[in-house]
């Protein structure tokens, strides 16, 4: 049995390691094929500095900017079977920016033995199914050598993510702006923006996130501009929210309510896509961005061909633990420990999934209902249980510390749900630390002479 | 017999007016389907503000910037059938801004009648070649309803150009520099480097015309770094020409003769890469940026697989009029007027032509080259005759005009080497000229009153 597995980002790496893991325990594993477009593993994770398509002429992966913490706990993702704590040697604060979170996702990886596992630099080019032989065709193009390969697997895993590809809108006067118009995919440096007046649409975590980012960078001024509601945190005063954009003039941004403001640049943090350009229709997943997404049993299994598998498509409160929960839950398909029910019942599965979701009351409610997920997929495998209402716990602290002060939440520590731990606050406020490196993160500042 | 043309570019667009000439004409023509990325015709020329991936995630074709002008003179490839003076109805200037050119390319093709034969916000996702049946299969997937089509074709006529795929180097310190770093594939508006200093990589038609069109709208400093030797034309104050760079820390850019310059973003005018990701290994073709393209019989005919055919994929003196040139020789090789050598024969034009670009002493040589190019397709089609010594020497006048001054060579006027119309000088100087649009190149300014 030969196994391909499209992606080495955070959902590609649990797919080895649960492999790995069984292997560990002595069961026989099938042969992994992973391909990973980029030139190392991490995924999202990897800080990529170009914008655009790659040295290969393949669109770029990365979103990820400089100087990115995380904006949520890491005791909401914690990998059930390797613990920060366990990784660092000792307790770290909250909010890791994202060399350290790298840096984790690495040491499980590098720790389980399977990069030789993964075909770097390559990027799939089309999958398809024979119904006659009952297997998967790859073509895969390895970009060192640009050359091709193409190769049959019993299952496909597709693990490439889903915010890579930017949803970018149009609106009148973009093409004749003065100014830069860019995507929160292609924003790399804060820094860049110094001094500017900078037009965010949007009003989700890169709209915050990029907008907090600018500001503590020295940004002249934010403006946010909404199309339903604004996000109501407590700005700093040169921040504002405004109703939808209308259109652009030269250098001014026309709102609904008949404002306009002057900007040097406007940032699109208006989403991402699900896109698999290597995918044919029969295969290929289109769903919202949601917490049940269509078209997969239990979250995981293409329903319209059940030997093809996707990981992390779901919108996410948990991340790299939810993946896990996926990627044990998919070995043990395949490895026939779990059984599929008809097709019938997988359409009603996911049907009744977003049933369930689209019943849920507020962000409390969808926090408990993806805990619940992570629960359901973790109990029918052997990935370590874990304390998923203390990560619940964790996310609930996390909005209320949001809401009292947007530019402070990272100030805030939590307990981990496998070690019981809690974490130390960071050595230096989040809104005065402007090295984002790892040493600065791990250790204590020294100290100033004379203060 | 069905033809399958993939791209509406101006190569593309060639291909379709060559077929519906010789239909005008009364001859049978096979059934013609073209792909377009885009959501209009006219391929760079189609001006585009978004940068990385377009509207449905795939990478952007446009590499066109705003206040383009042509970098040469339009007598130099106006199409044999469809003069300037014809399109526009009186003589304009010699150096058109882009709109105006765009205007020029869609004034044949709408007249031509072609338009129903693309099928736009199509890409193509693969192509393969069945020996059995001698046919293509081209898998196209139409972005707007989000499905695929899996057609069959006699003959694939790839026209994607080869200047949309930026090719960016990496230098030590990119990761961390603290502004922009931009390929020109990237570049949009000169009005968002006002004020700023500005570091190019590269001495090639980019790097002049981006690096002066910074300088014609306020960029603070030009500073362009060479690899191998300096362009050396005359420089405005403050633009110069410095070593390559080493490397970048912070903000500083260093360079080999170890000086430094504080710049605030890195336009990389690095060129652009041949790039088919929907062409299997043994129908894509590899060849360096040159007049003479490797396997390519006769420039266009794929010498592994002669049902297969490339336009316009040599480096370019001769544009519009030479992409005409392939096309009509293209049109007459697939309806059986010209015969093809055999397999050697074929191989040899290729490494012949090769050879004799080896041999060409200087840019007036490579002109000449391509212009007997350009001449040897002609006579063996029906595209009308025309002088292509009178074209040559609009290049030769234009490279003088270039030495004199840079900032001024667009102020000149040259011969149409089809209608022997002087080109009369535009009412404003290039410099000064900041108004881009077609009204305002195609009419006279209002005089100023008191003036």
């Amino acid at each position: 049995m030969r196994i391909c597995v499209i992606g080495a980002g955070p959902s590609g790496l649990a797919q080895l390691r649960a492999f790995q893991s069984a292997k560990m325990k002595g069961e026989e594993i099938p042969e992994i094929v992973c391909y990973e477009k980029q030139a190392d593993w991490g995924g999202l994770w990897r800080y990529d500095w170009r914008t655009g398509v790659d040295e290969y002429g393949n669109p770029c992966h990365g979103s990820m900017y400089r100087y990115l913490w995380s904006n949520g706990p890491k005791e909401g993702l914690e990998f059930a079977d390797y613990s920060f704590d366990e990784h660092f040697g000792k307790p770290i604060a909250s909010y890791p920016p994202r060399a350290v979170l790298f840096d984790y996702i690495e040491g499980r990886v590098k720790a389980a033995g399977v990069r030789d596992w993964i075909q770097f630099s390559t990027v799939v080019r089309d999958v398809s199914f024979d119904d006659s032989t009952g297997l998967f065709t790859v073509v895969a193009r390895n970009c060192e050598t640009d050359t091709e390969t193409r190769e049959t697997f019993d299952h496909v895993i597709v693990a490439t993510g889903h915010f890579s590809v930017p949803n970018v809108p149009y609106y009148p006067g973009f093409e004749s702006f003065n100014g830069r118009v860019l995507h929160a995919h292609d924003f790399r440096d804060a820094r860049e923006f110094e001094g500017k007046d900078i037009l965010i649409l949007g009003t989700s975590y890169s709209a915050e996130d990029i907008g907090s980012q600018c500001w503590k960078y020295g940004a002249k001024s934010i403006t946010v501009a909404h199309r339903t509601a604004p996000m109501g945190f407590d700005w700093p005063e040169n921040w504002q929210e405004v109703p939808a954009l209308v259109k652009v003039e030269g250098k001014t941004a026309f709102f609904k309510d008949g404002t306009s403001k002057e900007v040097d640049a406007i940032i699109l943090c208006t989403g991402y896509k699900h896109h698999f350009p290597f995918l044919p229709d029969d295969l290929r997943l289109k769903t919202a961005n949601r917490l049940a997404a269509s078209d997969l049993y239990k979250g995981v299994v293409w329903v319209k061909n059940p030997k093809l598998f996707y990981l992390g498509m779901q919108d996410q409160w948990f991340t790299f633990n939810m993946f896990d929960a996926q990627a044990w839950w998919v070995r043990d398909c395949i490895m026939g420990k779990i059984a599929l029910p008809d097709a019938a019942a997988m359409e009603a599965d996911w049907k009744q999934r977003q049933a369930d979701e689209d019943a849920v009351a507020d962000d409390y409610g969808a926090i408990v209902y993806q805990g619940d997920y992570v629960k359901e997929l973790i109990a029918e495998t052997d990935y370590p249980s874990f304390n998923v209402d203390g990560a619940n716990e964790a996310f609930f602290q996390w909005k209320k510390h949001k809401k009292k002060g947007i530019m402070t939440f990272r100030n805030h520590g939590y307990v981990s749900p496998l070690t019981g731990t809690m974490a130390p606050p960071h050595h230096t406020p989040w809104k005065d630390a402007l090295d984002d490196s790892l040493e600065s993160y791990l250790t204590a500042p020294e100290p100033v002479p004379g203060e």
